[in-house]
């Protein structure tokens, strides 16, 4: 399971602050600490970037790029942004993403087959709402799927992401154990061996005592590894959680074993 | 995944020496230790108990009993002492166990009749051997079940346990791998719902850290658990592996969520 940093977000006022102010060093720091913590991507979740998107999402993108080569996700809605960020990637980049709602299928998809990007889509209804259950999860994908071909887009782009749900929703361990049944279904759902992805602090989302909420959150990140989750959007720093998942890599691939691979 | 505590065993000298002097305190503390811990049944290891075996087991049978009503695992090569802790035994018993080994077979499955006992059978060839692969594994479990039932033995008695490889050894972790597949597949395999046991320490025999045995364990621990394994027979003092386990139960099983669960 790849580990991607979702650390690099606008949320982050020190990271705010440096988009606005076109500061790269704390943009450069976050991003080379992602990559000594033992990301392998990193997430650009700039948010909509609505002053001038253009120029704020290339200094973003080129900024990363000055520190490291991995894969970058370009997280916004607005597609303006999107593609400045797709015209600055050096690096490969992936867009993330798309769903049903018609606003971003419209707006996106074009630029994925326009730059020959992966691209991330999200099992949520047109509206926007996140499937309650396994009929109705499996019914977006295949909807999202016919999408994406329709768009003239390769099999091999597409990333499916089902959408963890927060433990706090009245029914959310229900759709967070369902999903470890999709994961294995969707190859076959689909046939083909589509790539998936999940946002594991989704799952914790809400209030809550943080050494509990990190006890779920690398459990669920090895259930999904074990389920054949590719990759993991997680915030960096949450180390047990980073641990588990590089355990998991040690447990699930055919090998002579060594302790250094932890 | 029920957790059973594997820590009253005779390789722990306070433990060994309480058993040969009958000093009953050593044995209660650890037995009571294991359930504040969160242990749901005791596995008692007693060894083949070579002096006085009905004595013994007698002994700590009782003394265990006398501190908790949680069910026991009578874990012995010894017949003798093994029907001595089923005569002793007022809470559930389960007998640790049978495999495919003749003396075993004769010696064991007829007191698990005569008791009408739950019992552990082990996916060991006749000879002792590790089976080496899926299709191994599976052709021993299928025997394994056929000399159960010829024992006269109901369906609801037996427990496997496929035998946990350590990790050192050179296919280890692929025959870790399959084993999840092959808990997902007994069922299908015996044509009941088989109940399934693992002996967790196993899997980090030998040297090696201690901080990144414990990532191991309790990161397998939580895959075994969502390929269905029913127990996990743990050292109750790993408190990660304990919160592991409990985490898996919040996430595996359907209800309104609280913090307080874990």
């Amino acid at each position: 399971m790849l580990i991607i940093a979702d650390n690099l977000q606008i949320t982050n006022p020190a990271i705010e602050r440096a988009i606005w102010e076109m500061d790269p060093q704390p943009i450069k720091d976050m991003a080379r600490m992602s990559i000594e913590m033992g990301a392998k991507a990193i997430d650009i979740n700039s948010g909509p970037l609505s002053r001038e998107p253009e120029k704020h999402m290339a200094f973003l993108v080129e900024t990363v790029q000055g520190e490291t080569d991995v894969p970058i996700l370009l997280d916004t809605t607005n597609p303006v942004a999107l593609e400045a960020g797709l015209r600055a990637s050096v690096n490969k980049a992936i867009i993330n993403g798309f769903s049903l709602e018609p606003a971003r299928l419209d707006a996106v998809l074009p630029l994925a087959k326009e730059y020959d990007s992966d691209i991330i889509g999200y099992l949520l209804f047109p509206n926007g709402r996140v499937p309650s259950d396994e009929a109705e999860r499996m019914h977006v994908a295949v909807e999202l799927y016919t999408k994406f071909q329709k768009a003239g887009l390769k099999d091999e782009r597409l990333i499916i992401d089902p959408v963890i749900a927060p433990m706090l929703w009245q029914d959310g361990t229900r759709r967070n154990k369902e999903m470890l049944t999709l994961l294995r279904n969707l190859p076959d759902l689909l046939g083909f061996p589509v790539k998936t992805i999940g946002g594991i602090s989704n799952l914790t989302t809400g209030p809550g005592p943080l050494d509990k909420k990190l006890i779920m959150e690398r459990t669920y990140c090895t259930m999904l590894a074990a389920a054949g989750l590719d990759m993991a959007l997680v915030n960096i720093f949450h180390s047990d959680t980073i641990a588990a998942i590089k355990a998991c890599h040690v447990l699930m691939e055919r090998g002579v074993f060594s302790w250094e691979m932890i």
